[in-house]
């Protein structure tokens, strides 16, 4: 059976600073081997990209290593609230840390969510990492500078109703949910280690996650936030938070399909329709992915293509396989095998020269 | 010269549960000596109250020792979001803790937050301590449900920004500020003392100072957050936050009118008018403040009538003084002496029996 390319509007691929973790190599070698054609990456790298310089250099890593179509987002910064809307028709959008994760990005004076919000252009899209009562400002940013806002992986329950409640007032505001917050819950951190469970937002109580699904007419897109740490550093002193997600996901997905509890058309309109509208994304020619819904399988770390070699999903059984990927009229994935070679990717945005 | 008597919608009567730093009598003759005429006290008392029983018992300690007229707030809790509301017609209004302060009624759960904000009668105010994004969500919450809430002794140039932008977006939002917020900042701490200088929210910057000032026609009310707790406790370990304000925050503002910073009218606004409207307070009958507008004097806590004895502006020249105050056609503060007997205060809102 064949689907679009997937997109996936929210990745760490690591590089410039984190290349042991991952690079644009490994990162889109995964994406591929998940059916994903498009990634946009975040700015938390080392540097984190928050100035035409960093942009420059993070995009180039990209364009020489990519394997699949990408984006880059800009990050928002204390230091930069004037000078960061110039970089937009060149990136994703710009990502907003309202809330503590990895990496040196988070915001703590609301005057300078403020500025932002007021000086980001709303023709291009405005992401945010927000829990809580931050997610709640985020939303009244929206709606008091009349522009889009997207909420990246929310994972609460008091959270989707606040959504749901926003939509109905007409704020407008997305969202997305990642796979380890719809198939995971806190429940699952004595089998998956303490360490390893660590991730920004955590893992939530199981009523938070049945209010995900229960409230999936008001989530606009899965996205992975493949966030790809080595097991060293997580089974080590001060794990740092995130999961890789890239490889799992579709599979997850198709899973999912298969027990009854999400529709094929559930998926694309998540991973590709979604994502298309709320990132101003163009359509991908010739770009299509080869899936076996029936496959049974076992899902394991040892046979994925991101450097860093473990998953919160190992030994899952998944019904529902990747075959083979076909990105601009060339096969770049067949038989758990990845073709494209690195630069065959391309930079959906404007160049920045 | 004769003005109204001011109705101050935040105050901290202490009763029960701390008498030791102040009561019913004390706190009312302290808002006579300082031209109050009418308080309403907040809920964080030992026990806090969140029920009938305790709401009884704290109207039965302010009809019995009260001399100015009064009400009582209720406090959301975690465990009264179904049953508080039904207590509304009796109470000044709901009180919600988004963030930390004195006593134990912090909500923790947002989801929590948002039940509160739909069960509490539109009718009746709702008042929250919400800081920086607690603030926004309180806004949000307002536009989301369709009910207006007072936002209490706001302190940040980002959040009266906000409330700006809000008020502009015609979003159901009051505000108050304290006279220590607008008289006192940061660099006051070291004279004060680091203890003595606790509060909630914390003495901000001078330009967060500096934006209350430049922003006065969006605060609808002056409040003083009365909060007296005894020296021995402010110069102990932990100091707990809070100031009294009853009796310095008149001269203060009548001094701030000497200077030009302010007029009459001003202060009237803020201190009869809107919170009359804000609260749907009745009017006082027969009941006005007799200031002498050009009296110099050095404000002292040795002259005081709050139980705490002791004051962030002890020592500051005033000019402007509270004469006397006739309250329902009865003299009941002159010449410094307090005149009205305990229980002479009425509750302005029905009697719960």
């Amino acid at each position: 059976m064949r689907i679009p390319g997937l997109i996936d509007p929210h990745v760490h691929m690591r590089e410039p600073g984190g290349e042991h973790k991952e690079d644009w190599n490994t990162g889109t070698s995964a994406a591929l081997a998940g059916g994903v054609t498009l990634v946009m990456a975040m700015p938390n790298t080392k540097p984190p990209v928050t100035d035409t310089v960093t942009l420059k250099a993070a995009l180039a890593a990209a364009s020489s290593k990519a394997r699949c179509d990408f984006a880059g987002y800009a990050g928002a910064g204390a230091g930069n609230t004037s000078t960061v809307a110039g970089l937009a028709p060149y990136t994703a959008g710009l990502k907003m840390y309202l809330d503590q994760t990895f990496g040196d990005l988070k915001l703590n004076d609301m005057g300078d969510w403020l500025a932002h919000f007021q000086n980001w252009p709303a023709s291009s899209p405005l992401c945010v990492h927000a829990e809580g009562p931050s997610l709640a400002t985020a939303i009244l940013l929206a709606e008091l500078t009349n522009r889009p806002v997207h909420l990246c992986h929310i994972s609460l329950r008091s959270e989707i109703l606040l959504i749901k409640a926003a939509k109905q007032k007409d704020i407008p505001v997305t969202c997305e949910v990642t796979p380890h917050h719809l198939f995971l819950s806190q429940d699952d951190i004595p089998v998956i280690g303490p360490g390893r469970s660590e991730v920004r937002p955590r893992l939530a109580g199981r009523a938070d996650v049945q209010a995900l699904w229960d409230n999936l007419a008001y989530i606009d897109c899965f996205a992975t936030d493949h966030a790809p740490h080595t097991l060293a550093e997580k089974d080590g002193e001060n794990p740092p938070p995130g999961f890789p997600g890239l490889e799992s996901a579709l599979p997850l997905y198709l899973t999912a399909v298969a027990e009854g509890r999400l529709t094929l058309d559930d998926i694309l309109l998540r991973c590709v329709t979604n994502p298309r509208r709320i990132f101003h994304l163009p359509e991908q020619a010739d770009t299509y992915v080869e899936i076996d819904p029936s496959a049974r399988w076992t899902f394991s770390a040892a046979h994925t293509y991101t450097r860093c070699d473990w998953s919160p999903f190992e030994g899952y059984k998944m019904t529902g396989r990747v075959m083979a990927v076909t990105l601009h009229g060339k096969t770049v994935y067949s038989d758990g095998q990845v073709l494209a070679s690195p630069g065959y990717g391309r930079n959906v945005r404007p160049p920045l020269t």
